[in-house]
């Protein structure tokens, strides 16, 4: 049992230092000796517990979708749909991007190998179009289909300018005394109203 | 004269081909042997005028901030400064986006190498926020000049979002059946009058 735990620990570190090498690096970039050096384990472990290079990745990606699908799971839950509950969820979606390297580099990998961004967009965007359909509900419209597949290119559109935001860090463009998620917040309340803000 | 016309002939067509390659590879992946098969140039005329790879990513950057810089001047001259400028504006460059290959490999560029992809952004968002600082300009609530940054912020979320689009081309998660500048263009619209779209 000390072992199996032993080993556990040893795969949680090397998915991190994983994590973080690819984040870092990308996929072409990432070299297995930093990872064994970030996790502080040797070679030889770490192709015990990952044969290769893509293994690492299989490991990182799994474990950034399945933090998203919990986060999507949780934001959802208990909570009326509609344009507030799509607001919550992107502004929680880039908290996550912020904040977890393993989601972060799990979006990077999802690009950048076969299959592209789409495998880590498909956990939260079922569920935007799923709160979009109850949006708008009442509209009898037929310019409410429109309007609705307009807002979730717009939640695309803002979340995958928030994460390249987010990987600009301190050289990206624009102000970072606020948090990325905290100028999408502001961003989509402007948008709710109308940006062209009259003010009176 | 003759043998000057050709030197810049190749080293157009070197130009173009190194563009092509750093879209696709990136700088640490892009390789001058491809970059010399692409532009059906010899490795010795590459070196000769290409002593380096950096010089080459030199080169595009360079063409790519000038058709930029062209482009911003071109939709500026002329026009009313306001919100519709500032649609325009970002219209207009996601368009270049699509379009133009140097452009997009510049943006690129610019974004692996030292300095940020802050060099491109530096060349419109100037552009913008003078716009901006005409629109609302009537506007003597002090809540306007926080409108400006979050309408600025917003022009530069929707413009990454839309170059992750323009990459992710027919892999990208949303339709593609219309151009990401159409579609970046009902989204301005739709935030312009307000997302909750009251269409009483």
């Amino acid at each position: 049992m000390a072992i199996q735990g032993r080993a556990v620990r040893t795969r949680g570190a090397l998915v991190r230092a994983a994590a973080a090498e690819f984040d870092e690096a990308g996929y072409e970039g990432a070299r297995l000796s930093h990872i064994s050096e970030l996790a502080a384990v040797s070679m030889g472990a770490l192709t015990f517990h990952f044969p290769a290079k893509a293994a690492l990745a299989d490991a990182v990606e799994e474990e950034g979708l399945a933090i998203t699908k919990a986060l999507v799971e949780r934001l959802c839950e208990g909570r009326a749909p509609g344009l507030e509950a799509v607001i919550g969820l992107t502004v929680g979606l880039v908290g996550l991007l912020e904040e977890d390297l393993v989601v972060r580099s799990c979006v990077r990998l999802a690009r950048e190998r076969p299959g592209g961004v789409g495998r880590w967009v498909e956990v939260w965007l079922p569920a935007v179009r799923d709160q979009l359909g109850q949006a708008y509900a009442d509209g009898r419209s037929p310019r409410v289909e429109e309007v609705r597949q307009t807002v979730a290119d717009m939640v695309v559109y803002l979340l995958a300018g928030a994460e390249s935001q987010v990987r600009a860090g301190a050289e990206g463009p624009t102000s970072v005394t606020r948090s990325v998620a905290e100028r999408l917040e502001r961003i989509w309340r402007l948008a709710l109203a109308g940006v062209l803000f009259d003010e009176s």
